[in-house]
């Protein structure tokens, strides 16, 4: 069974990226830069996210801003961000059999004519958690950030290799609560960097603020990168 | 692309099912209560099965342990485990595309061989850190426990609500962070309430040891009461 299980799931991930590549199209024709926001489920996305918008807002500057949310079941997450009048659009992967565990490329494609491409510079997917299968399903997005949380414990690169390796940015998310922890920063980043050299990270805490300009200044910079002509 | 998808793992599901079948008939056979342990990255499975193997180890009276370790990649939970002497069998679920993102019966039923099931009463299987599709997958257990940590949030139940039904009990770890969070017990155990009417949780910090008495209890109970004949 297993053997059968994994050949299906590789026709699944070539159909996948077809779909990605349409996707990717799309954005290109509207000028959107796409972030793929995953991590493990409670490590933060959806309270950096309120913090992002509302930081965002405070400039006039900033990149125009649509979010897509992923959860299994329910619209708590996109409820949180309905204050901030950007266009939302709520996926639920629950239609199956209890529900997938990550967003694929077609199930963003239903969420597009629900969001406006034209209108928004930046579209920011925030993926179901999970730290397994959401890294191996492409959407058609520029840039893949993970948020790792202090709580989780150091050894978590060499445990989901993959999703640590597919990311451009890892945001070490909970920082407030190192004082309280057994957590090693200094070995988690070994381990960072021992699964995806050089790849960069951020020391954040979403409940505190600290750290959310730098990350801010990381989004907006990609999306300027982006627009530079090769 | 995606109904297609759905129907295919139904038929996987049906096969887990017959080999959990053919595991849970082994296990009878020998007389093996079997807990499948599941959470999402990082809640303190493995931290609160160190606590466990050393709390039975100093009572004669206790059963007799055999571990499952689940992992994607690695023996680093397993490593953790080999300071108590049980017999102890690593899975990885990583010769697919990546690694699968969960336990299935056949994946348990490899690991049989090497686990000496007539010489232990109870079998804890730690599955892989998710808290979706190990759900959906049977391997043959008597009970399922969950381990919901606090720093998740207390949203939890609402947006994984398969996970927090299948479970016959929810172990709340790392209690002794409250005091520096903002989790709402009172608001978690209501959600669990709400998908889970009558569920049972416990208090516990493994890592100050809060609690660990009272799921040791609830685990040699749950042996107990499987060896009353009916």
């Amino acid at each position: 069974m297993h053997v059968q299980r994994v050949r299906v799931v590789k026709d699944a991930l070539d159909a996948n990226n077809t779909i990605a590549r349409a996707n990717r199209a799309d954005f290109d024709r509207a000028g959107v830069t796409v972030i793929n926001l995953m991590s493990a489920p409670g490590a933060g996305k959806t309270m950096l996210l309120e913090r992002t918008l509302a930081r965002l807002e405070e400039s006039p500057d900033s990149p125009r801003v649509g979010v897509i949310e992923g959860d299994v079941q329910g619209s708590l997450d996109a409820n949180r961000l309905i204050e901030f009048h950007v266009p939302l659009v709520q996926i639920n992967t629950d239609p199956g059999f209890g529900g997938e565990c990550h967003l694929d490329a077609n199930m963003v494609r239903t969420a597009l004519p629900s969001m406006p491409l034209d209108d928004i510079d930046l579209l920011i997917i925030e993926n179901v958690g999970n730290l397994v299968c959401p890294a191996e399903f492409r959407v058609g997005e520029d840039r893949r950030v993970m948020i790792a949380s202090v709580t989780e414990g150091e050894d978590k690169p060499l445990k989901y290799p993959l999703m640590f390796r597919t990311c451009e940015l890892v945001v070490i998310n909970k920082i407030d609560l190192l004082p309280h922890l057994d957590f090693d920063l200094e070995q988690f980043v070994a381990n960072l960097e021992a699964v995806h050299p050089g790849i960069q990270h951020l020391l954040v805490s979403a409940r505190t603020g600290e750290g959310v300009d730098a990350w801010c200044e990381w989004l907006v910079g990609t999306r300027q990168r982006r627009a530079v002509p090769a």
